[in-house]
């Protein structure tokens, strides 16, 4: 636990939390500022900061509860849909440096709209990209 | 692979693709219409719908293999920041039912916003569906 982190603090029990799941990897809160009806949260125990810093049992671990969560949500929220994300570093929206992951159950006409604005890049450049990126 | 499915041909090198990474589970390309630079989609060789459908151990390899994506991301894009999305089904903004991860690189001020907007749900509520969920 870092001491200042208010992630390791909700997920270790040291602040009361609306939890819907726990196991030995990670505890799931409902989002105190949720962007629908049961958005949830999945945070590892430990303390990562994001995914470039996480340790890759706990990655998945943390993934596959995310899935359970998503089938938990289908089955008892009738959502018609759910969105998995997981932000990193500032630029990307990520509020607090400790990993999590959000799982977000969508209803029709929610009127959210979590996606991007798709560009038309140059394919040349695409290729260009491809090269550097190749690992 | 699913017959009439385009990211199993895209996945199994049926089609030609921008493929910056391949191991024996996943194939990683670049999304055609990107959010920014670098835009890449992690996609099981194996057809899975979305997170409901898709296999644990091949859901943790996907997830592995975004981690190692963007952290090469980081390293040749010198970007600010990554965003792991996944969409499940189509009021969650899922275009292609093959289900794929995207890890979308962002850079200070490049225009896109992937977030929500969070809501002040009332607490009584909250605990009832906490509730509900719990599990």
């Amino acid at each position: 636990m870092k001491d200042d982190c208010i992630f390791c603090k909700l997920a270790n029990g040291v602040f009361p939390t609306n939890s819907i799941y726990e196991d030995e990897c990670v505890k799931v809160i409902l989002d105190a500022g949720p962007a629908t009806k049961g958005h949830a949260l999945v945070i590892p125990k430990e303390h990562y900061q994001d995914i470039f810093d996480i340790e890759d049992t706990t990655l998945a671990n943390a993934m596959k509860v995310a899935k359970k969560v998503a089938t938990r949500m289908q089955d008892v929220l009738n959502c018609d849909g759910v969105n998995i994300v997981q932000n990193n570093k500032e630029a990307a929206g990520q509020t607090v440096p400790h990993f999590h992951i959000h799982v977000i159950p969508r209803y029709k006409n929610d009127g959210q709209n979590i996606l991007w604005d798709p560009k038309e890049p140059d394919e040349n450049e695409q290729k260009a990209l491809c090269e550097k990126l190749k690992f």
